[in-house]
């Protein structure tokens, strides 16, 4: 922690500063400048990291010189993690690729497009029961019975499921059905159930939330990491930004800063990071260029009649030439499909 | 409903989407250009709001004309409506203040601070019983006990109270204490929660997040509306912007666009806002002038020993210095304190 | 400047690290921690600003503790400076409001709009004659003809005026008409013609760029200083953010924030900073709550016939509203209009 | 043009609207729905783009039909264009790799990197002469030398070169120099500038600015094209959002949209998009992967002493290795380098 004091700050503001570092058991150092002295704190920052120490008077700045998070850092791990999905292993050289339509709408479709999104390459069956939608009048999710449609498929396709848990109180029944929870980039930073995620034994993917920075997003993995719950994956899903030719700005800057910061394996979900079909497929080959542990494409076999996020949504038989393409590009990267 | 066609757009995907247009009972009316085909919908545009028509081959863009809410709308109730908090009005003549600590921290406390804003003018005491905390391991509130201590401070003070709720589940025992929910920036989108203040008897004050639109605030708050609580207010407390001198860049652009679009009442709330002690004073007579409903800030007797946001807390002299400058500039817009 | 070390960083990296600073004729306090070893560096920290020290192997981030700022500094003056835009003062107690058309369309148009602005109580003239429009195809401005024009309805009415200059080589020409020079948004960061009007004896106002931090602003005002013009207006135009509800979003966060840095005075535009001609005045009201020193808003006396920006300009009866409410709320807050 | 009423729009400003429509030649359909009257123009979209008909009383919105762009349009010449720089085409099948430093600083540095970057692959010289810099006090470049440089280099390296034009009095001189013009991030609405270097014989790169939105990046390309310079390429180079954890927000998405919207070949400067020299690499790869036409990034051989943006120079071995990994992803994608 270094503290820099204000200009016309007095010795007895400095005095009550350094006290207050003493009686946390911590040793300040102390650099006087010709305009303003610096205080570097040495020892555990987190003791005095929940001080409001700019609230002293005389203090100008505080900046922390560790990072907030800790299980999730990836000098935690020292390497990136595995996360098994069912028997899929996520954040090794495979690049896995998860697919689907945005809502489960019923067992034609969610069996057919899981068994086409299976024969093309996916590895992983999304599909929301429970839905966060923008609008109270709009579709909301099957729910439970979407829950069931959705291991109906997995019975169908060999595919582990992934789907969303948006309240504490389904979580229960959500894990009777799923391989692995989704927390959806609106409730990235709703605690409750970041904790309550955080006590389920299936894996996690967290998704980042539209205003969230890359900080905010790694310490809301830090919630679920310190309830004991180890797999986790991050999402990166696009952020807003004041561009409005695309639905999202999927920052695929993300990617790199996230796998050099956290062993937490890293997923890209291009169909909402740009929002546009015509684009999806581009998007993922990016993705999958700069480090991509995963890819979340959503596909539908008739986008015109889609209950949620039709227009973004891939037909089969382009979800299977992003698979050819994305193939070619991670193993030019090293990795496989 | 306007749809706009691509230029290389079909006779024949012109045709489908009248036809799509015909079966969900509406009315089409096709204008020819020369380069586009404007389709314009008339009838009720809720129809089909919901149908992916971008997702229909040939269509370069779908406009709504009309507002997807409803029920917050101004042109619901033709004027600003009063919400009350105990017996406190919010959104008649009289511009309300809202004060108190970030959190609750002890009976000491609550108590005393709660004493000394009543003195300087504070109508609705606040503190936070249930915090939402970016880092797992800070301060997470007092929870029920805290609810306990508020609702001590009412009987001390005759403020009603106003706390946030951030689980489903701890609703109920927030509504024995509370006069007022909170829902927090972070939980703007959560939309279990939204429908569950929208069942409960207590009035809502439901916060912007920090990357809504005036848009997406209109239509989380129709979430509550919709579920039979009309009782909310709206507060505006900032959003995410590039700019880094400012915790947040408080939007007070919001107030009169929120005004002439919704007859909910106006809340602003400098303190999150700008996130700057020094400063909080001078956006609260900004939020006045430019026709906000209630002014809500953050008081502490020690803001160096808060449990949390000490940093852009007002001490209670400067709080009685707001309110008395408040006043005047109230005054000015023909508003009282 | 505090440079904090990689926790893999070697002592030879550390090393070559002192004996950068030690070349550079300054001194480094060394602080060991347990992870990280904080570097402190005293002395003029300019010496060392343009060193690219995060460059150096071992280092992980360099914090600066002084502004990079001087000459615009607050503690350069200890107070705010007056700016005299002909006879008329900006930064002392008045309130000053700067008003007219976007464009100069006509000697009727601004000769017009000039009598009914003056009037109603504008104390300066604004027209633009360049105009840095989006489109090559939109009104570009009368040019000259135009500034000739800005001079006649000076003398018809006695308002010092104040015009756009886009580019260096009009400079000369602009200077023989103007009061004022104004550099616009999108010219924030050109610093060629900063510098140019850094060397003018005419005040100038220096609006802030859509994307530019405060800090931002503040540089390119002391480019200007630096050239030896101290004569410089700074002003809040509203900057971008995700929001599309508002053409901008009106910064006033930023008017308490510049106060407390810089000595220059600080104007508001509310016309840009919202976009939305209704909402004007709130915002209006707003801005001189919070201290503005200068208020500019577009009039025009037929909007819709308006060569640009009509959307967005005040008719004269609603400016005389305008700012009969302004004056009430001045008087509020201690200033006068 | 999509012209779209308020509920409360009387019959006689329904009329007035007409009327406007009518006197400029153009025609209007009138579609009256239960709450809104929607008019659609039928005819020249630009005839009216300039009038403000947003400004006349009753009217609620007006959204355009067609594009505000002609010259730029992909569909004025239906497939992108290759651009010449020296004997080098950019927008052909091969990727083409410019780098070079920051700042020319020295006959050795420009030459020495020069060489090591032809021989890792580069096909064009970056190197700036003048320098736009956000302090006055911060190195502004060796101006007239600095191309003399340049040019120098040219002669040793065979590459073509590329540097910036901050202000139309200098283009005459570069001009004498460059083979290919750069128009930076802070000018990119600099319109004197854009109209001076259409006017140019050299092709010209235009920088996005770090607002400006993907239609804003078009229109100020329009400007160039209006003059009659058809060679010129697009560069994404980052946008500012919120996140702080790398310096801009590298907008990749910007590269399909781009490549869908306009025949300009599509530049990705990965070096200041993401402003962390270990990321450089991964976002260049991405950069390739999503379609872009030519990569741009910078190079130093000793970073810690370089007079700018040393923080984010990579070393000349990790260029080599750069390029090495680019082909592997351009020829997955059917490239070439």
């Amino acid at each position: 922690m270094i503290i820099v004091t204000k200009p016309e700050a007095t010795e007895e503001q400095l005095q009550h500063l350094l006290d207050r570092i003493k009686e946390a058991g911590l040793k300040a150092e102390v650099s006087r400048g010709a305009q303003r002295t610096v205080v570097g704190v040495i020892g555990a920052e987190d003791v005095i990291r929940e001080m409001p120490l700019a609230a002293i008077p005389g203090v100008e700045s505080v900046t922390p010189v560790l990072k907030p998070y800790k299980l999730v850092a990836r000098e935690f791990r020292g390497q990136t993690g595995v996360v098994k999905i069912g028997d899929v292993a996520v954040g090794g050289k495979e690049v896995v690729i998860m697919s689907g339509p945005c809502s489960v709408e019923s067992r034609a479709q969610i069996v057919g497009i899981g068994r086409e999104i299976a024969k093309a390459g996916a590895r992983i069956l999304r599909g929301g029961a429970f839905k966060p939608r923008t609008s109270p009048y709009s579709f909301q999710g099957l729910g439970v019975d979407g829950l069931k449609l959705l291991a109906e498929a997995r019975a169908e396709t060999g595919l582990p499921i992934i789907t969303e848990v948006m309240d504490p109180r389904d979580l229960e029944s959500i894990e009777q059905y799923a391989d692995c929870l989704q927390v959806g980039a609106r409730n990235m930073q709703n605690f409750s159930l970041l904790k309550e995620v955080g006590r389920s034994k299936l894996p996690v993917m967290l998704k980042r939330g539209m205003s969230a920075t890359i900080k905010d997003l790694l310490m809301s993995a830090e919630y679920i990491l310190s309830e004991g719950n180890f797999n986790v994956l991050l999402c990166e899903r696009g952020i807003r930004t004041f561009e409005t030719a695309t639905r999202n700005t999927l920052d695929l800057n993300a990617v790199p800063v996230l796998q050099a910061e956290t062993h937490l394996p890293v997923v890209v979900d291009p169909t909402h990071g740009i929002g546009l079909r015509e684009h999806v497929t581009s998007m993922a080959l990016a993705a999958v260029a700069c480090g991509a542990d995963a890819i979340m494409c959503e596909v539908h076999d008739s986008p015109e009649n889609a209950k949620s996020d039709g227009e973004q949504a891939l037909l089969p038989h382009e979800f299977e030439d992003l698979v050819q393409r994305v193939k070619k590009v991670a193993e030019a990267v090293g990795r496989t499909v």
